[in-house]
């Protein structure tokens, strides 16, 4: 039975003069932001001001990397190898850490954004270099993972001791394995639909597929993606079952913070 | 009287598949590296390989930020905000404090690269700003600086409460008024010339400008460049006269490792 | 005495997944584009785009080149060579070239973007080469400028041949020496001060400063700038006050075309 | 019977400060050159200074175009779409020939580079695509392919009516299938391996992969890398081998210049 919640978003994805969604609004209804770091969206400015943002908001940060491909916003496969991928995360991770700390904060968690999450999905060499770099920077950071959490690099993050926090996505569709399905055009996201998908995770623990198929999904986190044109919406909606429900919202527990508790969201 | 001097190069500077520099030759006859992050030279790759050769060699790692210009080596002055430096200074040594400290070492120090520099040699918006993030990352951190300490960013430096360390650079020319002058060619050094300037900056304290001029240098640490041809014979030169005056090689000491000492070079 | 007038602006201005203003209906109001080549804004998938976009609404297409400065817009001074100023010229514009005669279409102008225009206001050494490489490419390409023709860029133009077409800035305020004034705040323009200030533009050949001052004003096409959030409503009124005064809305002609005139518009 | 042979490289492939082997000795050697455009290595002062030297050499000249992936060097296949692959290579291309004509020189060939290369091997679709944006460009323009011209570049773009030409590779292995085998560590080429080779395939038409197979080989230009550390060494032998067997040294003809010969080389 759930009692608690998480809500996340992925924030801070401008670049320059760039704007991408609305992180003003949207910071409002989320617990936790996943911030980019400069590789496939945002830049050090940009970083600065969403993890300020985040913190006027009691929003808690996590790192958000992706492949360097600025140009394809980090959802294109690229072939990199284990050094890359090894030295990719501590070099994102450790950036948007720095902002976090001399803002006076505590980074939260680490969640592979785009085509890097694709190929992890997979990948049990890139995974496993990867939790290897996220434990070298902070073994407490919990891996935020949208798809079933057997997949590689979930089900590698666990083996090695960090772990894994399963999200259930409220704006994008499921195939019948519980893979999310590939975005298609920014359209306005059906709240009715959000509101029923809520409901149904709440008390059946499942999720329907893309074809209807019934699945189960185990989550910790709720996820909606800000560029959406009704982001807020879509977050409205989600608060106000989560309340009707007595859910209350609050990030995904650090392993360290089980220990000793404190309020984050 | 000098009892002991820092001997610093700026490594890592390669990118990609492109080397700058012999850096596994260079690493074994500094005490200090100031190491590229990835905005004018310097990749996650790089800075991996280059700390973990830095570590091996038992060298000292500073950050070496610059601007964000590959195309021109950071060597081309960029009219970047207030913000724009602070968040750069940020991400850049944030970055490589992840890989220093992933590697079990302490960051030593930061150090402005090329046409940041410059500016930095008047602009005390600027220099304010960025010593504002290094104090934020960790107030322990000295800046080194190669010409006179009466510049904007090592006097602000100072009075922020930041030690600044002074540069002697034995393979360029100075100007009468202590200014590096500015690069040219790269083509190999005298060694004889090097030596002498060695000698006389130890037994005079001063330094012959490129007209013949004698000026005052205070100095607490060598500075060579990786780049030039007879890099490696450079340091030889200047190892060879600080141990036939017995001036024992270390890393400039940070300020709180003046009340801890250790031996870290 | 104004019997015809272009209307032009900047446009493909977006990167990758970001978008930057309303291309698609701002296209169906102006006559000229200028199309980012990939430095400061601009892909090349969206430079095939919106070129594809201008020869379906009958846009004629200039290439807007400006600094590699993607994370600052170009809108921050670079300290570039000559060399680096004629490598960046032939590059961006033969790149933009290649993708108008591909669609069947000629290049019709060049224009500087941002800190590049303001660069070249005062500096001659780089208006000269920058020249030198738009004559390379095409000596029929005439040179748009938004403040006064007596300015480095347009004055050493025509000097070396090229045409030189004045702009009226219908959206951006001018200091009393015909300088657009620095960008502030993307807001709504006033859309009763745009007709204004085309109305006495077309009777008096002036336009008001920021300080009240009239001044004299030279110019054969009036730009207008896309992210504006109402800028499609500019371009309207633009048109409806030029339609009043019975003035026809074309591109400026290239010298070429004066010889063997083409309907471009 | 083999009369004459091109001897191409790829060349101009630093980036800002960074050189990548010694491009004024190898174009002493050479007849074609294979110009890197920007996106995987190159840069516009780069792509000006090798034209010239090309120029002044005799040499002709191919754009090289490959990857957005400056830091991978192109060698990492990457997941780009149809529209990716004609916009940069119109981009690519169309930014060198920019470089080529205002040199007063013509564009010879276009070659892939790297990992685009390694794609399109197999990938149909992307090959249709480019091979349509060369042809948009000019349907003159020879492609130039180093494994098997059955492979799916070579062939469709046979079949588009441009002209493939093969290429034997001086430096690296070959599988039993005729493909170049991976590049591993940088190291000096046996220089009597290459005279055999050269021998090899001027008498009999093959070449011995690296499990000791002979295979057929169709070549009408010998391709060297400018990046071994004896590229001029191996260069040398390779052209007294041509010469001992009396075929002279030339590019390989365009298209239109086997109507109109003229002499190139």
């Amino acid at each position: 039975m759930i009692t608690e919640i998480d809500i996340n978003s992925d924030l801070g994805e401008g670049y320059g003069n760039y704007k991408a969604g609305n992180d003003e609004e949207v910071m409002k209804y989320v617990t936790t932001a996943n911030i980019a770091c400069g590789f496939h969206a945002g830049d050090p400015c940009i970083m600065r001001k969403t993890v300020e943002l985040a913190k006027r908001n009691g929003v808690v940060i996590g790192a958000h990397p992706g492949f360097p491909d600025l140009m394809g916003f980090g959802r294109r496969k690229m072939e990199i190898s284990e050094d890359d991928a090894w030295c990719y995360t501590i070099y994102q991770v450790g950036a948007l850490k720095a902002f976090v700390e001399t803002a006076g904060l505590e980074l939260h968690h680490v969640k592979p954004h785009g085509a890097l999450y694709w190929v992890l999905t997979e990948d049990e060499k890139l995974s496993k270099v990867i939790c290897e770099a996220i434990i070298k920077i902070d073994p407490d950071l919990p891996v935020y993972w949208p798809s079933p959490l057997t997949e590689a690099f979930p089900r590698i993050a666990t083996e090695m001791g960090l772990k894994a926090v399963g999200e259930l996505n409220a704006d994008t569709g499921y195939t019948p394995d519980g893979i999310v399905a590939p975005f298609r055009e920014k359209h306005a996201i059906d709240l009715e639909g959000v509101r029923k998908r809520i409901r149904q995770f709440i008390t059946e623990g499942t999720v329907t597929a893309i074809n209807g198929e019934v699945i189960k999904k185990e989550a910790q986190s709720i996820c909606t993606h800000g560029d959406t044109p009704n982001a807020v919406d879509v977050l409205k909606a989600i608060r106000d079952e989560l309340k009707k429900a007595n859910i209350s919202i609050t990030p995904a527990r650090k392993p360290s913070s089980q220990a000793k508790p404190k309020s984050t969201g």
